[in-house]
């Protein structure tokens, strides 16, 4: 029989096929397994033209487990929920006390901690991984967030530190996250923030090129500039390349001829979830959920927008003049200021779910890794990562000096930009929900007041004062009735 | 042995006192029964005094069973989860075939579908029953959502369609609504909106109060005068009330003196997450629940508003001249607009999970039964129940030609008043979240595009075009890097 490889992957999509060339172009050997054996030659075969790496093919699980040095270590990347349980089935019973299984896909946290748990029973080790960066990512260098045993992650640490993107100045793109499910639902919350940044940028592309008509080649060159300053993204360059490209099937742009309908996968939904169990506001991600929800309903607003338009409301309200450079500007400030409070909810969401579950999660480190390989890697998690250097106990990204002082200097811009979306009848939700955000969470008296009053009148539930402690209740009908104004 | 009574309640809590009262006050007889036993005592003495009603207590639950006439029907009122099921346990024990269970607390509505399969083994019958209105509604005529075995309801029709509010023109408010846990789904939906509604009107107070600058006295005038048109209801009532109590602790108004913290109990967060599940758009009702989980940050409140005055930004961020009349005139029909936004998503979740479990649920009957006994009881119901006797089938309820109308008329204020907070710096995010919501559904086009061209882009997910059927990929990275532009 051969060397034993230094690993294995099972679950051979375009995913799995890449960490796994990954993975052997770094210089471990590992051995890789597909239940349709077709995708098993195939990753051989690119192994063989990308370099000849090292990459050994299975076509049984029980030959394949036998190929890995021991204890051993595999990484799967099949689709969450039952095929993860359906291969963790083929694999474990080939697998021996202390070798380690890696879930590399988007599994929800509390499926990880069940099988963490069912796999100790039999004495095998178990990690939940978020992998993110796409196809590219998973081939190049992706933003990893393993969570689980400790111990199964000192087995592979050299792998994944290799492995993971790689940030001058900050390292590779990998930590040990904590114990758990807290790599799976650190993950979440990175989706979570994904789907906002990706509904900002939407936004600042509806107001640019609905009420400042800019074209296509003119949004290309101000997202290739925002992606020169504080803006610089992932998102916002794929973005500016998004522009550029023109229709092969016709003529005129691609975007342009792009369907307004956006598909989703579920991190979103569960991270708007957990955020309602955890009681932690997360507006923006949320309207960016709400925004997907929507467009997914063509028809309805096809028709809808036929009753409006019979009544006069028509697509964009008013044909306003507006100074494009102003307004280019004012939409990029906008877009920042809500970007801070995106961030702000999704670190906060972590920080709730760490306290709740003991993981005692690092957020700087967080915003470390994902400074690379990740979809949402941004020069802006730098600073992220400095508001936590600052200080680790920070209650929320907004009240940071420097973000704090960055909001101020935007401020005024973020208004101006939904006042004149609102005017224009081009719906921000994210950028609206974000401003409302960061002006309920700054004000130290909110109307609260009276909603509590409210439960107390029709149902007792009691109130606090502002100038006594306690807990009071009112007859406030009865009082009501003898009132004199 | 005494006369068997004609039914029995479990629970006696204030709700579940002044149900059995309610009860007994319509001429059925009722037994009643609490673990602590001088709840009883003291139900029957209540009884004795408000008017010798034919309330019978027992301090045992064998006896307690064995008084109520076959088939047996049990109303519990106790807290929901473990305490349902222990009630349950209790009870069934003495209880026989054909005999039936009813639980009318805020219970999760798979809760109930379970314990209607456990009790179906049992030959039981069960039936989760939402009840709204309060401890005032329970006692003098609640709006009652009974879900679950129609056959337990029909041993009962006769006496909720009496113990109910009666409705002129629009009788009890009561109905059979569903099977397995639709009565608690209903009930839970109802409750989303009534947070709606709260924090609609806390916003408008806001408005009015810091921007307005009117006085509790004003206040109480504006909100007694509004309850007499279009926004007629319960909540409009309690609340020009509330302005006008003195502090009978201090100097000046109650209202004033109340913490801005609020409280909540989870059906505000259940209705939120199964928006998410549904995959519907509620953004009014989950802004309300996020606006709750902000006011309960008080510290982190006062502390923000401090970094952000330091950095010139005030509580209000300017003292604009308003015209007071003009700016009421506003602000009651950014209300109404934003009311029936929050409307429109609450009865689009209940027609998505009727949907989805085959209830077959009459939403203009659901907007009947609440036009009188509960919280949210308005006027402005009628109008919904209108709409969808017109059309049944109705995709929203914003494009019903009669809203769509009201609408039409009142989004100049709408946005007047939305731009107005905004640059007061007075976040209005329920207000501001309903316009999105009705922008957004309203647009035949959204930049959804992008979203999907980024999803494709980075992750290979495909997207669908404006001008052919099918399903596309776009190598968008290697394009980009060929354009011209």
């Amino acid at each position: 029989m051969a060397t034993p490889t230094r690993i294995g992957l099972a679950g051979l999509a375009v995913m799995g096929q890449n960490l796994a060339l990954n993975i052997a172009e770094k210089g471990f050997s590992i051995s890789v397994y597909n239940r349709t054996t077709s995708k098993v030659d195939e990753t051989v075969e690119r192994a063989k033209v990308e370099g000849n790496l090292p990459v050994h093919g299975f076509h049984d699980p029980e030959s394949f487990v036998n190929s890995i040095q021991k204890p051993r270590v595999i990484i799967m990347l099949v689709k969450a929920g039952a095929p993860v349980d359906q291969t963790i089935k083929t694999l474990s019973v080939y697998m021996e006390k202390g070798d380690c299984i890696i879930d590399g896909g988007n599994e929800w946290y509390e499926n990880t901690e069940r099988r963490e748990k069912a796999m100790a029973e039999l004495g095998l080790l178990y990690l939940g991984m978020g992998v993110s960066g796409g196809e590219e990512g998973a081939r190049k260098g992706p933003s990893l967030m393993p969570g689980g045993s400790f111990e199964a992650y000192k087995h592979i640490e050299d792998i994944l530190l290799k492995v993971a993107a790689q940030v001058p100045d900050s390292g590779p793109c990998v930590t040990f996250i904590g114990k758990g499910g807290s790599g799976n639902f650190v993950k979440m919350i990175h989706n979570g923030i994904e789907y906002g940044d990706m509904q900002l940028i939407a936004e600042a592309y509806d107001v640019l090129k609905s009420v400042g008509k800019l074209s296509n080649k003119e949004l290309h060159e101000v997202f290739s500039e925002w992606n020169k300053g504080e803006l610089l993204s992932f998102l916002i360059e794929i973005t500016a390349d998004i522009f550029s490209i023109t229709d092969d099937k016709g003529d005129g742009y691609l975007v342009d001829k792009v369907l307004d309908k956006t598909g989703m996968k579920g991190t979103g939904k569960w991270t708007v979830q957990q955020a309602a169990e955890l009681s932690i506001a997360a507006p923006t991600i949320a309207s960016s959920l709400d925004s997907r929800f929507l467009s997914g309903l063509k028809d309805e607003r096809v028709q809808a927008a036929e009753v409006f338009k019979s009544g006069g409301v028509c697509d964009v309200l008013t044909e306003q003049a507006v100074d494009k450079q102003k307004l280019i500007d004012d939409v990029r400030q906008a877009l920042y200021a809500s970007k801070i409070c995106s961030y702000a909810q999704g670190m906060n969401l972590i920080r709730a779910k760490s306290a709740e579950k003991g993981w005692d999660l690092k957020l700087g480190e967080l915003a470390r890794i994902w400074k690379g390989g990740c979809i949402i890697r941004a020069i802006f998690l730098d600073r992220i990562k400095k508001a936590y250097d600052r200080n680790s106990d920070l209650a929320n990204l907004l009240v940071d000096p420097e973000f704090a002082k960055e909001i101020i200097d935007r401020q005024s811009a973020w208004r101006r930009v939904v006042c004149l979306a609102i005017n224009s009848g081009i719906s921000t939700p994210g950028m609206s929900s974000s401003l409302a955000y960061f002006d309920t969470y700054r004000r130290e008296r909110l109307p609260a007041n009276l909603v509590q009053a409210q439960r107390d009148y029709f149902g007792a539930h009691t109130y606090e004062r502002t100038d006594m402690t306690g807990s009071f209740h009112t007859e406030w009908f009865k009082l009501a009735k003898q009132s004199k104004i």
